[in-house]
């Protein structure tokens, strides 16, 4: 994987753990140097490889939690 | 990309539309007939294709939801 170059800023959380230890987390990255933003994705221990993910902007992570609180 | 054969059970919602009109959505997706999972990822107008995304069980999305509503 190409996207070697980042900074954790902060964890938010983890939202679940795999049998082999791999965890789906909420961080704040900045990649390449660039402006950190809120990234949702998996990661296997001690964070030695990271799964496909996604992005979002504080706005996309804020409609996101619009969206969650409406389902039931 | 490999992964192609899907089929959209729900839309939940838009988070963000960009200029080029890729759209970071949440969905119920099925991927290779297997038990739909929820969704969220780009995609390219009319689906035409699909960036990198997570998919989540529901309780990974309702841990998901508990952290959003923690977030000031």
């Amino acid at each position: 994987m190409a996207e070697l170059n980042y900074e954790i800023k902060k964890t938010i959380g983890v939202l679940s753990e795999s049998p082999k230890g791999w965890t789906k987390e909420l961080n704040v990255i900045s990649w390449n140097g660039r402006t950190p933003k809120y990234d949702l994705r998996d990661w296997a221990p001690e964070k030695e490889k990271m799964g496909k993910g996604v992005t979002m902007t504080e706005e996309e992570l804020m409609q996101l939690r619009v969206l969650l609180q409406e389902i039931e």
